[in-house]
């Protein structure tokens, strides 16, 4: 944890009284002495210091604090990510990891190749992404939730959904190893603008999918002969994705 | 696994018997039967395909094969990394990362802010990174080992070793959360070669460090304020990377 994040409902007057896994990490972790000051921030709203004015060590510990908050979070990068649902162990270091690099939005969408029992996964039916996403913000000191949406039919998603958002997007790509084109080709126009990126199943996407693809404006990219799991292709994709983004930036 | 992997010694004549994990996944995961052909190659070598002339079910299983290696390995990526060592669960999972992304060399390091216990963890200890690379390879469907070199004194590191492989690289970088240069900004010259580049411990490196490779021609360079964990940073560099060095090569 980098940043203490507090609910909005938690801290309308000082002092804050935290309890449970943030105390326990400002006691044990942080070793905090009343007196120290902590990173924190208010979950979507605004961040900085938390005075801690009293450390009350009798299991189960409480930290009592007192917030000035007076920076905005930093900005999230222009990039969104469909994803085909991964298996849960999969999709939840995948939800930490996105949250953490600036992700802005996940549509997790179906597709030939998932197996149909990850939809009937606890974190996907109970819809448990928050702590997920709470742990990547924690680890880079943002407060700003990524948005999660899902799409359980894929015909749906591209043909109803895709079509209203698709205009806010400047680049629109999907991960395609057959594809002759590097992500760099994309990105020759001096235009900065939202990136839209998918991501397919272990697997791959079948015909059909990159057939729905193309007709709907994506263009497909190849990241060259290896086969990455899927955590490492979003990572490894972000980054080839915000070297363009921030050379389109300079450029401009 | 994408590729079934061997031990040179294993394959010197045809048909190769396959026992253990191997036999295991041939018979369970990809449910082959006598007839069918898979993917296979030589640890270090060439690669192709193998086609499976006899499966023995009773327990342990063995699966029977006839090698046709004709195809070279992918090529590595010019990029080799420094790295502060890990701690043990995160070693291993970037040890298999490295792997399937093509990384050609990781130096690991001690620094100031590695604690101590994790050179005396067993991976360390028993030089156990040999599993977690070939499970990289099986993924990236790779038969190249990347190297892997323990420095257990960063001053001998820098001061000794560092100067005798320097001029291999033409980019020489350190990720340094308070530089004020993005990694983008090192390369605007359109000249190809190989990138060296050091990622931290968790709390960065310490002032001596970063004296340190500014002395001996390494530029520090910042990701922007998110903090990330070393594996997702070694990833997400990577990817900045290579989209850098595919740009290059294509304007040379």
């Amino acid at each position: 944890m980098n940043i203490i994040l507090l609910e909005a409902v938690e801290c309308q007057e000082d002092p804050v009284v935290l309890i449970g896994r943030r105390a326990e990490h400002i006691v044990k972790i942080l070793k905090c002495e009343k007196g120290d000051w902590i990173r924190a921030g208010i979950i979507n709203g605004r961040m900085g210091m938390a005075e801690i004015i009293d450390v009350r060590r009798k299991y189960p510990f409480q930290v009592v604090v007192n917030t000035h908050f007076d920076t905005s979070p930093p900005a999230k990068n222009p990039i969104d990510f469909v994803l085909a649902l991964p298996r849960p162990i999969m999709l939840r270091r995948i939800l930490s990891q996105a949250a953490s690099l600036g992700v802005g939005t996940l549509h997790i969408v179906n597709a030939n190749r998932v197996e149909k029992s990850f939809w009937e996964s606890s974190i996907i039916e109970e819809g448990l992404f928050r702590e997920h996403l709470l742990q990547g913000l924690e680890q880079a000191q943002d407060t700003v939730v990524p948005e999660i949406v899902l799409h359980r039919r894929f015909k749906v998603f591209i043909e109803d959904f895709l079509p209203c958002i698709i205009s806010r997007y400047r680049y629109r790509l999907f991960a395609h190893p057959r594809s002759s084109r590097g992500l760099g080709t994309f990105f020759t126009a001096a235009e900065g603008g939202r990136v839209l990126a998918a991501v397919g199943p272990e697997g791959g996407w079948v015909d059909y999918e990159i057939q729905k693809f193309e007709e709907h404006g994506l263009h497909g990219f190849s990241l060259g002969p290896r086969i990455m799991k899927v955590d490492t292709a979003v990572i490894n994709i972000h980054g080839r994705l915000m070297a363009e983004v921030e050379r389109l930036h300079e450029n401009l």
